[in-house]
């Protein structure tokens, strides 16, 4: 039996609950907390006990002593278990990839409409109340309540049914709000595999709650690439994310058939959820270049290549967007639309009429993959001042129908060049408050720039991302939320700051030093 | 001729403009751009030059090359150049301190209201609208503006007569919003004025808007502080201020005689501004010990102590109010209005009623302080979830009779144990967008514990405040904050990135690997 876990939190052990209905175990952290010491009017010592505070637990089991790595260094299949006795699934032999049985549905969406409560489902509405039930307190979160909102599209639950090592977690408005950071590696390293886990434990610590995964470089081949995704999917237990126009770019002419492959192979090794920007369309990206700057991005300068490789031709994902859709919902992993036509300056946000356009699409896009049972997210990065978060959030619920917001920043300005993590800590907070259900950590400029070492960039992202997160939380009164504000502030009134603020804060202290 | 200045930006050079009424050279910073580059249709090359862009300076005369230091490694005293025309003022030969004429009044507020605009407010208007006018637009800030606005008591400009180096600047709603430093020192140093100027240019050269002074310390005989404040005082071109009761506390017995003394040398030596807690009566301070977490401030334990040692006694800065003013408005030393009562837990934040009788009293207070011709500022402090900060805002404005707001964060969770900085700047941010003028920045964790090198994370703190309080301009739209903005993504659009870009951004580059 090893005694010390790969991931450790001062003052704290790994705990399960156990579902109800399913057999599920959800992993949680349990915070023992010191008892409280008061003198009373004559002077003697009165010692009360305080219940220990049992908190969300993005650490996986990684945190649990007990857990022995496997032979391929992944974590157990457990969702693979229940297959066994599913009817709706069934498996590739020759590719070794689950897959919906013809006709079938295998999507949560699909299971909340029909009215039943997943494992997944249940598993979720443990781990985001728990810290209230703990304290014998009643929460709105039920998996009935979980069920309803992946049903309304209003919250959806990335797993893909190939990811058989993930925890499930719920991204929605009326949950709390997720951090998502992309993950990568030094192309000069050696040992990418022991760097890439490295990295993701340091991510769990910190309370990551998805991945996306950039390991798509040009001077990389795609196997390698492939080869990374894969030994990240089998070691995490968070969903991962991809942009699979990026893991096709490279293999060489663009265009659907080849794209579809590479989908279905992303699909079947296990991407919980896929960026794309089936709302790009040729007309908006020529008129982008009326704009003060355009998208630096990659996924950007692919398109408008295209564009200009294939004239007359109109975005492929748009044009065969339904079959798209079929392939996602049979793995159910879920679609995030991506804003093609974001403001990357404070100067074109101030009259956006391209995105305008561009939300006019997602509207029939979003609807159009819930007809095919797909999980549907709708993305918003990009610039914005302060005055203008809370109108572009109300705008997005709108005209996503209500579908949850993946927004990274926005940032309020241009000016604070090679520190967007901090702008986007501050856009965030107000975003997240008013309606954003997950907030992407900012990429280090130096990895924009390919510079070697951007490890520290990106905790420093997350780190503030995270804070960014909890204080929407704690500004939207979510269950439970501020439970740690309070006891952490019970603790240093009664003098236990060293030992116990320390074990309940947020962001652990070895990390600290990121910041000093 | 010194060729190298003692701060140094790239691709800037110092330039000074002119008052029209009066004989005042006011310091900016000219950053030149490189030229556009295009090709026409027919390939050929066209160069549009770009007109430089001038911005708000606070480096004062240390990026100016021409600048050689004094025998005393002061500045020069420009502001004393006027004083022998003046018949309002004289000097105490003696103590070498200027001070109004008997029955003579000197401060800004009371010559505004008198309809005389001094040359602060026109130092100040040229500062603030700077930027716009070299693009030939025209802005709202004239000097007139300026001079309604101190009259209304809306913006204070916190110059006493005494800081004779200082460089005016305006803290108000209508103005761009500044961000406030503690200065300290370490205890251990051989030669704490050399690392006081060190850490000054630094804080210039960042972007600092004024500095709170705490070189009191228990370890310290206060001879020692009031030396070090002085020689920070000589140096510093922006304003500097002090909590006067910190610099009486430990000389002995605290009562208000000894305060006067204490307040009156700390008026001659040059101090614009004093934070007092005069608004913390001993009925709210008793109240204060049922809450979940009390403030740990010094100013709030040394009142604390002191109402213990004085049964039934008030606070003297309350009783004594009125010879306060007189005091501060001999010299013209703004008042800072502290918030004893401000809550430090988000637990008691959610009903602050203790805030809410404080607020009361800090209506009196400003209508007596104004009675008096002392200009005002009202603080706002402390813990409040996101959702409450508009709120908080609007209130103290009312309260406050529309007086500047220096605020600290508010702070948004306490979860983030040793992050405040990150907290300050989320809810800096909104405070600021919202109403606040002066952004403090927070004091690093080692400092309130006594550790020794604290100041990258002063410098920390300060640079993510300068982002929030620009952030807070963008959304405010003051005149000319987005220029810089814009001219950032013009130059990107035009690959002039590194160097433009590099230029022009917010916060200079050498100083970024504070934060990565």
């Amino acid at each position: 039996m090893k005694q010390r876990a790969m991931i450790q939190y001062p003052r704290s052990e790994k705990c399960y609950v156990s579902g109800r209905v399913n057999k599920i175990q959800v992993g949680m952290r349990r915070i023992t907390l010191q008892d409280t010491v008061q003198l009373t009017a004559s002077g003697e010592k009165t010692v009360k006990p305080n219940s220990p505070l049992v908190v969300y637990d993005t650490s996986g089991a990684y945190s649990d002593p007990q857990f022995e790595k496997g032979e391929a260094g992944g974590l157990p299949p457990m969702r693979a278990e229940s297959y066994g006795r599913r009817k709706d699934l069934c498996r590739d032999e020759g590719r070794g990839a689950y897959r919906a049985k013809p006709g079938k549905i295998v999507t949560q969406l699909y299971y909340a409409k029909k009215r039943i409560i997943t494992p997944e489902m249940e598993y979720v509405a443990i781990r985001e109340n728990q810290q209230v039930e703990t304290l014998g307190l009643k929460s709105y979160i039920t998996p009935e309540f979980v069920r309803k909102e992946v049903a309304a599209g209003r919250a959806v639950i990335p797993a893909n049914i190939n990811h058989v090592e993930l925890e499930p977690m719920i991204i929605g408005n009326r949950f709390l709000v997720k951090v998502n950071s992309p993950i990568n590696y030094r192309l000069e390293l050696q040992e990418p595999i022991r760097e890439v886990e490295e990295q993701l434990l340091n991510y769990l610590a910190i309370g990551c709650d998805t991945l996306t995964a950039l390991f798509e470089q040009e001077e990389r081949p795609m196997e390698e690439a492939d080869h990374l995704r894969s030994a990240l999917l089998r070691r995490s237990p968070i969903p991962v994310g991809v942009n699979p126009l990026l893991a096709t770019a490279w293999a060489g002419e663009l265009d659907w058939p080849l794209f579809r492959d590479r989908l279905i192979a992303l699909c079947e090794a296990g991407v919980d959820f896929v960026r794309l920007y089936p709302s790009l369309l040729r007309g908006e990206c020529e008129q982008l270049r009326q704009r003060l700057l355009r998208p630096r991005s990659l996924e950007y300068r692919i398109w408008d290549n295209w564009f200009l490789a294939h004239k007359g031709e109109e975005n492929f994902l748009y044009v065969h967007f339904d079959e798209l859709c079929e392939i996602l919902g049979s793995y159910d992993v879920t679609l995030s639309l991506g804003d093609g036509m974001r403001a990357v300056s404070i100067y074109d946000a101030a009259a956006d009429s391209l995105r305008q356009e561009e939300l006019k699409r997602v509207r029939e896009l979003v609807r159009r993959a819930w007809d095919h049972q797909v999980q549907t997210m709708v993305e918003s990065a990009g610039h914005a001042p302060m005055d203008k978060i809370q109108g572009q959030m109300k705008e997005i619920q709108y005209m996503g129908h209500g579908a949850p917001i993946f927004t990274s920043g926005p940032l309020l300005t241009n000016a604070a060049c090679g520190l967007d993590a901090v702008g986007m800590a501050i856009g965030g907070a107000q975003a997240a408050w008013q309606g954003a259900s997950l907030l992407c950590c900012s990429e280090p400029e130096e990895a924009l720039r390919g510079k070697s070492d951007t490890r520290r960039g990106y905790y420093q992202s997350l780190i503030m991302a995270k804070i960014a997160a909890h204080a929407a939380d704690v500004a939207k009164a979510h269950p439970g939320a501020g439970m740690r504000d309070h006891a952490i502030c019970k603790a240093m009134a009664e003098g236990n700051r060293e030992a116990d603020a320390e074990a309940l804060s947020l962001i652990p202290k070895r990390f600290l030093k990121l910041l000093k």
